[in-house]
């Protein structure tokens, strides 16, 4: 037996292996995650194993590395977020976002900071010897809300659009203050006298985390998307670059001190048109699966690690301490909420309602991005007290937190997430709506994000696409593109829906279409033709039959990070194609 | 700027990257590929890389270390090769394969090694030092085919598929010799004396660590297999059971220093057929797509290393013995399989030309899987020799031995493997043989191939398929399947056509398609049916039809390593469908 020339990836594909069948495990009994989220169960696997290790091993069970973390298992999650990240909700919030992302986050760190300062100035509790500095730095790495774990609560209770891109996005985007003010306390810290140079140097730092990250990303992206236009002879290795070149976006941002959470999200959603119009379709499917899978295992791990790690002999027990600071992050997160959505709803004709504000300042969890920044912190004497109120906060945050707000969400009747995607009639019209909209604020000379939209849109058209696209003839409309899609979709369920008519049809033809295609659209037809029809009444059958067999399926921006759009659907809808057939014959 | 935080990382990237861009380079260029092949064009970019390296340093650059080739650069390959492996010709000529496997590289070891130790004796040669254990030590290392460089070059040359079978089945299968040998003569070099105990040892472990892999590698896969069965639910994380069990069933091998090649191979075979029909089919075109692109990345690393590695102060030059090297694994190669065949052909009706013959002694190439075992070896004061020696053995075969066995195969007019697939008609035929031909056995008492793979599949669809797949009522004829297959390809297609139409078709339908299935099968018929056809009309057309516009697509074992099946076709045939369609109107 030689255990030790293998330890390595076989102790790395076992952990995954068993997240794979946890994973199985809890979709097997359907009840359990309709009431509990799964990141609470995944904590709790992990705590039973962390005992078991602890029981084993009379030691504390490894904590998770926080380079692990910030390497390996965040970047797949935040990839993922990227890449299928709805942009138009994101850009149309995108002030809001940044508002609450960038102020928000620093409002939570000032306040959580100055009042758990002032907590330990009571003597009683005994606290005297944490200084402002370090309560600072811990409220900078406990204030900030977890894209992960907001991921994995949000995606369960699907709320309105706008709701969850605004906790969603604030949870990524506030990535960039947190490296800022962390590093910026960390270093004073260590600093014997601070000058107010490096606090104005702090600030400017924050903008040069923040769109570097962007630049980085950006630069990545069109990178890649360039690379593929020369992929086609050797189409097997097309996916790879999509994750080559995000994965590298990442490792620089941070090589360089920069916000890789923001870089690589930026690389995702600066890339996705083009690499996805350049690369084949059987490519494209791999890179969306494989990117499902692989966020899908990060985040099971994560939390398995969170609950294992929580085990052992970390934490210093204050009971004032860690109660002020489950305490404070909820009131200055509400507080923060409040005062900021007042000023935005001054601005904005689309308010955020007291609801929707409310879920917004209760959907503020914590997760593993704290966790391992506190175990990053550098040793003191008190870092222990800081990992138990983290530990704490987290573990507050996830269970009470996230097992409470589908009730609440349930209760309060906030606005659920349409279910029907949008017409392509309501689709036309908000394109039409977007041009209006952009040639009224051009002649208006109000430079809003419509005209920014469009200047973009014509960027893009007249140069982007040219270098990064590689077959660049004429811009396919995307109206017509859905045409395609749906075509495409149709099809492999008419071959489907032939397979499922082996047991119910009887002898002859049960399942027959008629694939006609015109000049400018395809549409589905009966049989029931004459010989030579005559091009109106081929009209007005193809209108009827397109009422009756389409139904425009989902093309909205459902973000879920477990399913792929369409997983479950093609054979309900074959189902009711054939029964549609059946009628009309 | 902060590199030692993502060195490793990064660097992984960068290595990936810049293979994944020199495989897209020398695709860029049509001409280059078809002449060298691309391992050949690998390794000289690595030796360009190394140059760069050493002149820049002045050290030489690192040699690919053995850990990493072994744990992470060969299982992809292998798992590749075993998952695509054709099983028919390989079960069909398993007898063949494995009497050159395990006698031919027996017989190559000790033929080269005593041939060597004879060599030494020579006094003006200066090797007296080198043992004649030692010389077998590097017999064992250097006689092995590998499989990764053989892969390499045959999927280019397109060779009939029985010969390419038994050049590729023995380069993997030998994997179990090539570790007790080498296992043996390394312990045995550090003994003091050998008893002739050990010598039985060593055949006696021949049988457990081949059986053994055979055994942990079916495990692995039924276990698979099995889990596949629970993942209805969660359809994402389909693609990593394969991955991650077919990976631990080499890493166990591994770790109880059985074959891992074998045990990867075993588990990919063993799984394939139920987790295909237990996976969704994009789950499936994932696994087949990222199994396609790791092996592809992998081979491509381990050339770019070798190359690499080569450049350095590793070698010690001795010409003597590293061209009596060559000249042996050539020549022992060659009679080994002149006297092998020769026993084969007595035995079998199918007997192997003598061209064929001489394409098999001459397509032995080795690789890196030598390359790796030589810097394995102890430390002592001849090991740079080997090194030189195996370096040599390895760049002659490929570069000569590869560059040249394709105008060989031309010049000797080797048959090919057949160009198109075999018909329908000719499956079935074949079918209804192998049924006759295990009764006829079954009658006369011989318990031969085709006995044992009756009894095989008896087995399988009585117990195994119980257990392992999801949905099981009743077996699915493979012609069943395929039919369902070409449906769903030919509504793709279908419907890309009716995109293709978009520029020449004349305003009215051009391309209209007439699905119908009727209850057992399913085929295509024209527009031009009467409102009520009668049955044998109907089946008449659907007759001419299903001739007219069924081509019987590719469903033959195909081996490629850098295409997936099918994958350029689609447009192509999209045409011919038009065009047909064009005349029948």
């Amino acid at each position: 037996l030689d255990y030790q020339h293998v330890q390595v990836p076989f102790e790395i594909t076992l952990w995954i292996m068993l997240a794979s069948l946890a994973k199985i495990g809890f979709h097997l009994y359907n009840k359990l995650p309709s009431v509990v989220p799964e990141s609470c169960l995944l904590i709790f696997v992990g705590l039973i194993m962390g005992g078991i290790i602890y029981g084993l091993n009379d030691r504390s069970p490894p904590v998770m590395d926080s380079d692990i973390f910030f390497l390996y298992l965040l970047p797949p999650i935040v990839l993922d977020a990227g890449y299928f990240m709805p942009s138009r909700p994101f850009f149309e919030n995108i002030g809001t976002i940044l508002l609450y992302a960038v102020v928000g986050t620093i409002w939570n760190v000032f306040g959580i900071g100055f009042s758990l300062y002032g907590i330990c100035q009571v003597k009683a509790f005994r606290l005297q010897d944490v200084s402002l500095l370090h309560n600072l730095l811990f409220g900078s790495l406990i204030a900030a809300v977890d894209p992960v774990a907001v991921l994995a609560v949000f995606e369960e209770i699907h709320v309105n659009e706008k709701l969850h891109i605004l906790v969603f996005g604030e949870s990524l985007l506030n990535d960039a203050v947190t490296v800022v003010l962390y590093k910026l306390f960390r270093s004073f810290c260590e600093m014997p006298t601070i000058k107010s140079v490096d606090v104005f140097a702090g600030v400017g730092k924050f903008f040069v985390v923040g769109l570097g990250g962007v630049l980085v990303g950006l630069s990545f992206g069109f990178t890649a998307a360039f690379t593929t236009r020369f992929t086609k002879d050797i189409r097997v290795i097309e996916p790879l670059f999509v994750f080559l070149y995000s994965y590298l976006s990442y490792l620089t941002a941070e090589m360089f001190h920069l916000s890789g959470i923001v870089a690589i999200i930026s690389c995702a959603m600066g890339m996705k048109r083009y690499v996805e119009a350049n690369i084949s379709l059987k490519s494209h499917t791999t890179v969306k699966y494989f990117m499902k899978m692989w966020s899908s295992v990060s985040d099971t791990l994560i939390f398995i690690f969170l609950g294992v790690s929580t085990i052992g002999e970390n934490h210093e027990w204050n009971w004032p301490y860690i109660c002020f600071t489950v305490i404070f992050c909820l009131v200055w997160r509400a507080l923060g909420v409040l005062v900021l959505t007042f000023f935005v709803n001054r601005c904005h004709v689309n308010t955020i309602t007291s609801k929707d504000q409310f879920i917004i300042a209760y959907g503020g969890l914590r997760g593993a991005i704290c966790f391992s920044l506190v175990f990053l912190l550098p040793d003191f004497h008190r870092k222990k007290l800081f990992i138990a109120a983290t530990t704490v906060v987290i573990l507050f945050t996830v269970f009470v937190q996230g097992m409470t707000i589908r009730p609440l969400v349930d209760l309060l009747a906030v606005k659920r997430k349409r279910e029907s995607a949008p017409t392509v009639g309501e689709q036309i019209h908000i394109r039409f709506l977007d041009h209006l909209l952009a040639g009224i604020e051009d002649i208006s000379g109000h430079w809003g994000q419509y005209y920014w939209k469009d200047k973009l849109e014509y960027f893009n058209s007249k140069y982007l696409q040219k270098i990064l696209l590689r077959e660049y003839d004429q811009p396919k409309s995307s109206i017509v593109l859905l045409y395609e899609k749906l075509e495409r979709k149709h099809a492999i369920e008419l071959a489907q829906a032939g397979q499922l008519g082996h047991g119910l049809a009887h002898p002859s033809f049960l399942c027959s279409a008629f694939l006609c295609s015109s000049s400018d659209r395809t549409v589905i037809t009966d049989q029931k033709l004459e010989d030579t029809p005559n091009p109106d009444v081929l009209d007005n059958m193809q209108e009827i039959l397109a009422r009756n067999l389409y139904r425009i399926r989902r093309t909205g921006p459902a973000y879920n990070r477990h399913t792929l759009p369409g997983d479950s659907e093609p054979t309900e809808q074959a189902k009711e194609i054939l029964i549609l057939r059946h009628k009309s014959l």
